[in-house]
């Protein structure tokens, strides 16, 4: 059994990683890190694993040294700005490294630094490549070899995965592509408390957040479908919240090349596409996804309807952005970097109703 | 005291109707038509009128001709199909005419045909032009003179006031508009029982529908937009249910007609269109409204910011379904066809939280 | 016109009351007090007032000196603590004061101070009598004449209004009553920033609070019971947080007299009671309300039923927490203070769906 | 590997079943009944499973004869009535049965007759004590022997599971019970298309159902709570539907037996009950458990506080209703059944948020 810690433990994003290595059969849980429940059974800071073994397991300081001498695997799940302050330290240990954050997501630092509003204290990392975009459907073979993986986030994934087969294959254009992404609420973490973000102010209601500002999973999403794309990518992506705790839909809006391409094209594309990938569902044309598909899976599932009378192709894609989006996502990474299935431990479907 | 009523009034548009004429100064309810609650209190329909005047009124057989004996103005808010066929003898009847359904929002029947699939059965009507459709910010002056009243779809509401300025003033273009919609699950009807609107399936998800088909709003959006816009307006839209009862979110997508229009600009269009409207709110630059915003009110709130990066404009539109999608439209439209005062019955803001 | 000022205006029971007496006849708001929203317009506090001229009212800081210049009737609407340092200064300045916090409804100084855990700094306000308790079904005759009205909880509005009758008839016992009572989120206020009233962790779930100790609504509502019971009334209470913005649905359950007592004898106790009360509904045998049927309402709805095996009845009562169970409530006093007709302001049924 | 089989698997606790026994390490699904989604993919009734291996299971028609040909252990999940038409068939064939149906709960035919209202075809069975009541914390033995189980319901689960040891100690009164149910919708099942039921009426109310008559589940858990007392035990129920898809509360008010109890002495007998089980998980004293601390999985969380006021413990215990009070207790009664671990596939905690 393989030992792995989680530095943020008692985040959404770190218990759900909890939830899921618990139940995963090749590794074992010897590290939760968490400043707020330091010294407190797991099950202090989720109820839901009272009684298990999981919720037994004591806590302790979020320090990276300490992780790293109990663990083999580190899954840093702290805020921005955390994971690059121990990241080198933890590689030179010869430790795997899947930063959950954003902090090794976009490649230049300039633009991280533009992005998240905080100087890079890895920049070196960054320029090295060392850090390998953690998104299995495009860079498997790659995460096999990487020993320190800028896991996505969860609107990258959920866009990315709808769109980058079909610029690939030069089926879009590049410019004029419209992303519009609603998020459960879970999306924004469990440490904000802003007024917007309690039950009785968030409950019945649908509302946009930084629109027409430069989101900051927009840079992102445009250096990983440009990577793919005949030329650089530019979107226009507005996300919003919606009165729910999990999931996301990206409704992605894309120009055609060809005036001619039909759905069915563009569904054949896309299951070439995913053919080989366990975790992608490409549904029947005619059908389309909701997030309750994927509600607490690791799964992606991705439709696509062309309007002939606008050459556009509308992609739509859904992930529970806890798991696809953050935690599952972690734990396929860690498979792959490990040699392990990539399925295992994430083989469940989603939970209905 | 003007005697109206209602045709239809067990539904979520007849109720809320129902609701907001009980609160007018200047009219009073002397008819509710329902078939299910026929010879019924109307509390039995609806339990939070019990106790008051309206909840005692006892409901009768949804007969036209019963209807018209009784009132002078009538809200048809039965499905699709049913108000076609008594129109005609309403209006002969001198009686003042609001139709909650779709049956007269598209003034082409070969359209109208091809969108609901039903044959259109008053044909007549609408080639004489007799129909006005009933968007105040719009039409003000055509509902004055109106004895027949096309009250607009939810969707076109919110739509039609987040571009139809951009469009009037030139600073949109009429190709390559996207508009994503968001409604809750009263957008429904209250009639529809799909295993897909039960409370363990709709809640907590997200599911687009009709996506690429022609939605049944698109002709009627197209057709609105188009009045205003130098040119015919195409547009690519997308509705989704989202888990919430009512409100009704626009994001609207749309391309600048030159590069150098800012967020500014287009806020000044707005505010200038709706200087003199009494319920749209355009919301100051840097602010985004949620459909909260609007529960239960007849506002529409607009906001907008263009992203410099695509030379693309947002604009989002915000509504409740019911009230200014549907029940308190048709009252602000009978006010003006009365000679009322706009607002009458209507002044009251969002409910909150 | 009357003029009414609020302190607290931003919190939601203010806002609530704001939003109730901008549609009053008889009144006019021209006092709005607001530590956080002090020199900005009202709609930046509830963006759902904008457009209205409750909208444009500037809120100030909320002094009860200020507010006195400007207003005759006061509603303190703060937190518990804060009514008790001005009320005496208002009563003296000949204002009309209701007051929606908790400062006056319990008549004996040391079981307040017991209870919410501060120092009571009128007690001799208190042992003077001059705060009238403001359940308007049980104390419509000495409302009239109060000038300072202490405002039921919401809580106790909701159990009273369901079990006073009853003990006042002699037919259920003072002993061995359970009240079961589930709230709605809003009911814990819109200051607080728990982590266990977030969108997140709130939804989709429903928690018990406060059981077996002694929940600070109990004194008050035992107190009120045994006003009109033969004896002291003493109650096993257990409030319990539903994931829903309003309402509040109080299961009751009281031990039968006499073994013979039926359902029908309870309701017809029940009406009895309730029959010239404009706001208090008496379900029909066979009939359960739901918190819906008075959403946004100044109804109580009550419906009771003998369970013959254990000469128990249920007596289920439901209102609004926010407006039967405050803002509503307060302008039913005020209107009774002020020889207004009770319902002036409150005729609304509620809002369906 | 066990060859298991599920009819009635495209309702909730039929879905719930084939997720579980999906990642069961013992067991493989080789029967999967529908009516509805016979000919199709399981993943057509359940979109969540697409992908997986249990997605692409194809449905069969739901009869008993062909589910025993390829299937050791059958599940009955169907509506009450089915259940007691094929299990004597298919016990003489040696199958193991598991009915999550209410038709052999209660072992008077008579009372089942006059709770369900119709005529028990099986009464034999009945009589014979062949089936047992399958909640493990109590008949752990019984059920390891048994061939024909009868899976409780998931009123009865939360009640006695939070009853039980205190009556068996002697601690409760048989007499005076309260409790009082709070349900999510999923409680009602998948077929009812109830208006009650959709979305738009069931968001945002809390409604009691089935107040004072004999709910069907009274019998239910009078019988089994008479079984651990000292003599025959009688409750006040009342269950009600709350917003929220899953969960399950029991808040149960019983009069202690000596006034001198404290909350101490009723945990102390609470966890020495449950000290040997797996699943139900005694609170520490102080706090208190919600319905989303067990989301998703098979734990039952149980509190106590002693109300030293009114000489009455309140017991809260808490359960998803499709898992240990539907699918989950059906897995973990296969488990003993079949010599297996008890928590085998049914190890994970709660899914949180």
């Amino acid at each position: 059994m393989l030992r792995v810690g989680i530095i943020g433990a008692s985040g959404y994003a770190g218990g759900e990683l909890a939830r899921l290595l618990q139940a995963h059969p090749e590794v074992t849980i010897t590290f939760l890190g968490s400043e707020t429940y330091a010294g407190k059974p797991f099950s202090k800071a989720f109820p839901g694993a009272a009684g298990t073994a999981l919720g037994r397991l004591v806590c302790e300081k979020p320090e990276a040294a300490q992780a790293a001498e109990n663990a083999d695997v580190l899954f840093l799940a702290g805020e921005s700005g955390v994971a690059m302050r121990s990241a080198a330290d933890l590689l030179e240990k010869r430790k795997r490294v899947i930063d959950i954050s954003a902090d090794f997501r976009i490649r230049d630092a300039a633009l991280y630094e533009a992005t998240y509003k905080i100087p890079h204290q890895a920049a070196g990392l960054l320029q090295s490549g060392a850090a390998v975009y953690g998104l299995p459907e495009l860079n498997r073979e790659k995460i096999r070899c990487a020993q320190l993986i800028a896991n996505p986030g969860c609107f990258p994934t959920a866009t990315v995965l709808g769109l980058a087969p079909l610029l690939k294959a030069g089926l879009i254009g590049t410019q004029g592509i419209v992303v519009d992404a609603k998020s459960g609420v879970s999306g924004a973490g469990r440490a904000k408390s802003d007024l917007a973000l309690r039950y009785s102010e968030a409950n019945e209601t649908v509302v946009p957040y930084g629109v027409g500002g430069i989101h900051r999973h927009v840079p992102e999403i445009e250096q990983e479908l440009s990577v793919v794309a005949p030329s650089s990518v530019t979107i226009t992506f507005t996300p919003h919240r919606v009165p729910m705790t999990r999931g996301l839909l990206a409704t992605c809006y894309a120009p055609l090349t060809r005036p001619d391409l039909t759905t069915t094209d563009i569904l054949e594309a896309l299951n070439t596409a995913y053919a080989d990938t366990p975790f992608v569902v490409v549904r029947d044309a005619g059908e389309q996804p909701s997030t309750k598909d994927v509600y607490g899976s690791n799964f992606c599932h991705v439709a696509a309807v062309v309007d002939p009378r606008t050459k556009t192709v509308i992609v739509t894609s859904v992930i529970d952005n806890l798991v696809k989006g953050a935690a599952g996502q972690a734990v396929q990474n860690m498979n792959l970097m490990l040699g392990l299935s990539e399925t295992a431990g994430l083989e469940g479907g989603g939970i209905w109703p």
